[in-house]
């Protein structure tokens, strides 16, 4: 059975790689213009499960998918990867790095080439909205002086050439994308490395985010990712939160249940296996959230 | 004495009403086109001091804001604002909002304008450096289906019309912007309620980031912002913390004492009077650091 897992961005995106890293065949991906797409997509049942870019190791966070997770609800998060990312200068064949003028791509992929584009300031800057659709946009356009900046795969599907190569700063630049579902990721094996993803509004009160933190500190779990988005509300925030334990580890209900006595809001986004794991099997490896 | 503060942008931009709001009058605002060269102009005595947004209630914290402060070793932080932010619709004298075809700002301008932007979709929307900036190019470009999302001081200084006002999504969006300058800055009351801004490196070990929190907790310290920024090494983050406390509060330099004993790197990026608070008096306010 082919399942259809929704992307943000267009075919030839690294989060369609991320797909296949993350599933296993055979998966149709369903491109998105922006990440609350994905997960309305998967809300609709028009795709089985989506998947997120949540942070690079160069340019940080994506924040716009922390609040695509926040807006999610019921849906879980069932599983991570990590892509090593390798991002190619691309350009209409025939074109030259001197004959450019303009390279367009995603903000978080311009920052991830700083050191490039400062090394050739005649190259004119233009955020797009994805890498890929970047380089789909070189294409279509048949001009010789518009490069973008986008994965080898996007090259080879829009049939352009690699002006250069590994421009990113740090050669072990990778991205960590989750994917989300309809239901709870089942990790039969207690034994699981996994991860427990949290969001948690504080009360607005002195102390309130560290008091929320201690339980966690009491109870001896690693906090891997701890991100604050605004509420919209002044000065209040919610935190995106991700505990690392053994699937089968009680501590962490525990421990859970004391932050939910000095919280405002807590809800649990999900618990999935830590990269490196096994390719997800959709259905099997996700149970249902009864409706409700 | 006219004092030279450089901010990011150009004139008309936040920055610079933020600069009128932290300092005593007169003072020269310095225009900069991006946070780090705000850094840097304090740096190489090209102005005496600077200012940095640091995070908006709709959109979040400005990550750019949060690097530059990271590599501004050994400027201080010596005040903060807080200032509140109104977007307008702006373009040439005589157009209309239906003539518009395409509206440039800031990102983070036009993340606190999703609701209008989404009610008025046949506005295309072009990423620019600056507010400020994209006014004066919709002035310099003289054409009328171009408009810019910016402040009111904007329209004034480029002579543009005000197409449509408070287009933000909440009446009560607030910026607050930190100043940075060669020295501490002086705190002669105890009482003056105050701030205490850190960078912290953890120890890349399981438990390493709650336990450099608990010296906090343990004092009864208010965190009033954490936020995680990466240090390219894959999966190792910095952390900018804001502490609450009295200017005279001596539980602060015990803690910080634990804190350094169980981390990688402690940084105090600063400690300064919370806003609202009178100006600030350059030099007068600011002990210079002694240099080497």
């Amino acid at each position: 059975m082919t399942r259809r897992i929704a992307f943000q961005g267009e075919l030839g995106a690294y989060s369609e790689a991320a797909i296949h890293q993350l599933f296993r065949a055979p998966v149709d991906p369903v491109p998105r213009p922006d990440f609350s797409s994905v997960a309305l997509a998967v809300l609709r049942r028009e795709a089985e499960a989506g998947v997120l870019p949540i942070e690079n190791t160069l340019a940080g966070s994506v924040v716009g998918s922390y609040d695509a997770l926040s807006d999610a609800d019921p849906l879980r998060v069932v599983g991570e990867t990590i892509l090593p990312i390798h991002h190619c200068l691309l350009a209409l064949p025939g074109s030259t790095l001197e004959g450019l003028e303009e390279v367009a791509s995603h903000p978080v992929a311009l920052a991830q080439c700083g050191a490039f584009l400062r090394a050739h300031p005649h190259l004119r800057i233009a955020p797009s909205y994805d890498t890929a659709g970047a380089a789909r946009e070189v294409a279509a356009r048949r001009d010789t002086t518009r490069g973008a900046i986008a994965g080898r795969p996007a090259a080879e599907r829009y049939g352009l050439a690699v002006l250069a190569d590994h421009i990113e700063d740090r050669q072990d630049n990778q991205t960590r994308f989750l994917a989300l579902a309809r239901g709870e990721r089942v990790l039969a094996d207690a034994a699981t490395p996994s991860r427990t993803a949290l969001l948690v509004v504080t009360a607005n009160i002195p102390g309130a985010l560290l008091r929320v933190l201690s339980p966690f500190a009491d109870a001896g779990l690693n906090l891997s990712k701890l991100e604050s988005r605004p509420t919209g509300e002044p000065w209040s925030y919610r935190f995106f939160l991700e505990l690392e334990h053994l699937a089968g580890d009680e501590a962490v209900w525990r421990a859970l249940e004391h932050v939910r006595a000095v919280s405002q809001e807590v809800r649990r986004l999900g618990t999935y296996a830590r990269w490196p794991c096994p390719p997800l099997e959709l259905p099997g490896d996700v149970r249902a959230i009864p409706r409700g």
